[in-house]
């Protein structure tokens, strides 16, 4: 089957914070690929791997980069697929924020779908919430998934 | 047509900077409804319109608030569609800061996309954009856009 | 007893520093209840917990939260009792900013009564300062409170 | 009748701002009184203002002020009544934050009920709340107030 | 002659700013270009213009963007000449913050000459200094320059 | 002998940091005493302690604190004697930006003195000045102090 | 007579700030010289001016500056006179902090004693409480001066 | 051979950081020389080696510093030589920013060309590019090292 997703990193030292957004697609029953595209050191890569993916059925991008994060906006402005952000509170970063305003701040015309500073997880979701406005069995499972974060909270309630 | 896409607001005064949304999902084809819904001043209303939404039709919501803006998160806590957050530098906002970090700071599980300060144009692109993942018209739509985006950088160029 | 005093938090993770509330209600003489609410993933019981506290007899709620904090806020939008919101400096927080801006920025006409970053210990004394307005056991406890402050001081003085 | 809520700012250039305070304790039939008390200028009308305010009645104290601003946590430093504090964003101030940060950044011991950058109204609005706890008449008048703020909303969406 | 010095900027909005590059530069006798280069609307002429500099006899890029602010780090990316980034106060920035951060905090291998906020002054003496390292009359020019801001100082002193 | 310099700190906790300040006056022949004064805790001894120094032939004060830092300021606004403000970057503080800011941005009349986050022996460095503008024996100390420090350089330089 | 404090100031754009502290030195009685200095584009006059203040009988210096402003630092690094730093919001500074934190942050051994943003009333009272430690008069005139702000504040007080 | 970059850094604790700078310019193959001045405890010796490099073959110069970061904008004011400036967090600093700010936002006139945050590597590349501008050899080892870069991150994508 063809991924629906496609889970992009600037650098390998963002896999751990970038595998969350891949853990909850497959719980939640989307597929996806996960690769690494660095837009300073493989701009040329960059390029093609925004240009493709929608041929390749591609529906959704998760991009996630850290410090000064050109990946996920120059991947939006190469592709008309939505494109969500990431930023990473990667070592070179200053506590996050330039993570998160060179990701977040993209001008008029080329949006980035931005998450919270290392909230992979939530991309993961949010892409399946994307494919779940036309797919019912993902929508069933996004409905579940809520119905487990309530459940999980009533049993730490309990265990007070 | 059922509106694709529920554009709301936590306050009048959001207005100017949310029809942006309005006016670019009309160029790009996308119906929609826009109203008013306060997280703090209407919270039932609130609980209404998010539940409501996805068995009405809407397939994305766009919701924009300022200050301690509770009100994308909310609803995104509410319905399974996909809500795009809209900071808004509003009056009582320190210079949006606020804004952008009650809306994009949300915990796991419950993802708000967000765009830039006072972007609502940017969330009506992507609300589109999501759109067109299943739908080719729009996809079209939104290509056109991008060669339009271009071309008016390339006419800015020549009247240099 | 009934609780005069409901201490809720949107996750068991904040325990550690709500605990703080409850301990210096127990040591001021204020009775108290405490559980978890969840704004984001058990929205409904919020709205339940927020409208049914004034009934139940609670005077005063304290509500701690992390990163986009929205249930101290929301709550104060159900309620006409006094909501004390305690910004936690959570692991998903941005050094705290968010905590403390989404908490804090209220708009016009829901205030919340917000305290410093990981300041439970000050709201639950805040909690018994309202209590005491119309409680004079509780309100000469809080005197007695100040003056044993002002003997740790003198005591340290003397070790220096 | 005495005031049940004394307000009190640290310059007369506070007064535009917390005069809403004043406002709505009218609105709400809270009683207040309003002067002005300098930390820094005046330290001994301070202290008086502080320790004698709860033997003459006050029951809550709003104190506004900018920049480095003193006079909420001193006051609070000095009195066991519950303290609310307006930090106000001052011609001196750097865009509020030094006003909002040495307000709301207290020790353990002393609290202030830190609102919303210039949210005097909001501070009154608490210190209603705050006097509701213990008096019905205000307590309805506070679920009024808020009645007529959704209605409010209501009103604007009609108008869209 | 062949420009020495290659000015761009992502929007027509910057020129105001840029222009103040292309305007030291003519006083200190570099030759330039200037034109417009989108990294969000136009990425290939981007890639083509950043690739193309260094044959066409370029020898110092200056690029200046606002808000999340990639063309000069992607330009960077793309060849190996010193890559001057001027962090512009856009209409859609925070203050300036997300330009600044999104030019300066580049990753280890990238490196953008990165100058004060809206400091496109700077970026041409800087970008003078660079052909200067080699070019006995624009290094002799600086000097001069350098004296010259030093006499307007003295005359400054003396119309005190 | 009378000691010339009075350093205070809000809390024993900052003992570790304010001793700097007592160890390089102690190397600068300048004698000075050290003791807690809490502005919150001991809001009388802090007023006693600030009116009677100058009587008690104290030249300079040294007030230490962090969070919502009141000691600096209130102690200046008691005494005609220069303050030197210590912003200490206690457990309490968010990254000491709250310590600064509520001892730097004083109001126009009441100066604070202020050096560095956690800057004591700076603090200790500029009351020594002070009193060395009329004492040369100070003043020919800080003189010795400067070439110290150069020399040390020299000898770092030299293990290169 | 020979002045007792040098105001210096980076820019004539200062003058507006600066002469503030003039000002109040001729209200309370202390002789002054001023002029401008610049770190960066006079740096030989910078060192010439610091060095020799002492000897031409000066006490204190009192020194302006904007951005990244390092006259204050500087001019500490070569006198052992205490200096005063003002840290200026000029056109080309980021909303003050860059002020702020470039004149705040010396490193241990060398400080400047830093007064709010744009604070120079501040710093001309800073300055003569510096030379009131060892002058009388000007002892008497602080304590009159403060007598007399809080007189202000009482005539405001009755005019409300 | 003569140096054609000189290294400087305001303390022997920053030479962790600016090594780096060292071993990428030796990758480079371009040469350097590396030492201590410090703009605060050794002022002359900054004025005497700034204003000595151009004539003893210096082409650029690296300056590292941090907190109150004034050597590199010092140095700038003393030569017409590009100077490369690297904020360093060091152990002073306020999370860096007081580090950045001070070096990034000169004045016109007097540019440095600033790198990220504990950015010593890029400091060699760019000094690299500067002499590449120039120089084949450095040119064509900027480019040999772009693709190394490239490579490596495509061998990271074979790991994954």
């Amino acid at each position: 089957m063809t991924a629906q997703v496609g889970i992009i990193m600037g650098s390998k030292s963002d896999l751990t914070i970038m595998n969350q957004a891949a853990e909850v697609l497959t719980e939640l029953g989307v597929s996806y690929e996960l690769t690494i595209v660095s837009a300073h050191r493989t701009p040329h890569r960059m390029v093609e791997y925004a240009e493709a993916a929608k041929g390749r059925g591609i529906k959704v991008i998760i991009a996630g980069a850290g410090g000064a994060a050109h990946l996920p906006g120059m991947v939006a402005s190469l592709t008309t697929l939505p494109v969500i952000g990431v930023p990473v509170k990667s070592s070179n970063s200053i506590d996050g924020w330039d993570s998160v305003l060179s990701i977040l701040q993209m001008p008029g015309g080329v949006p980035v779908a931005t998450v919270a500073l290392d909230g992979a997880k939530n991309a993961g979701i949010l892409a399946a919430q994307i494919i779940g406005t036309h797919d019912d069995t993902i929508g069933n499972n996004l409905a579940e998934y809520k119905i487990q974060m309530r459940k999980k909270v009533e049993d730490s309630i309990k265990e007070l």
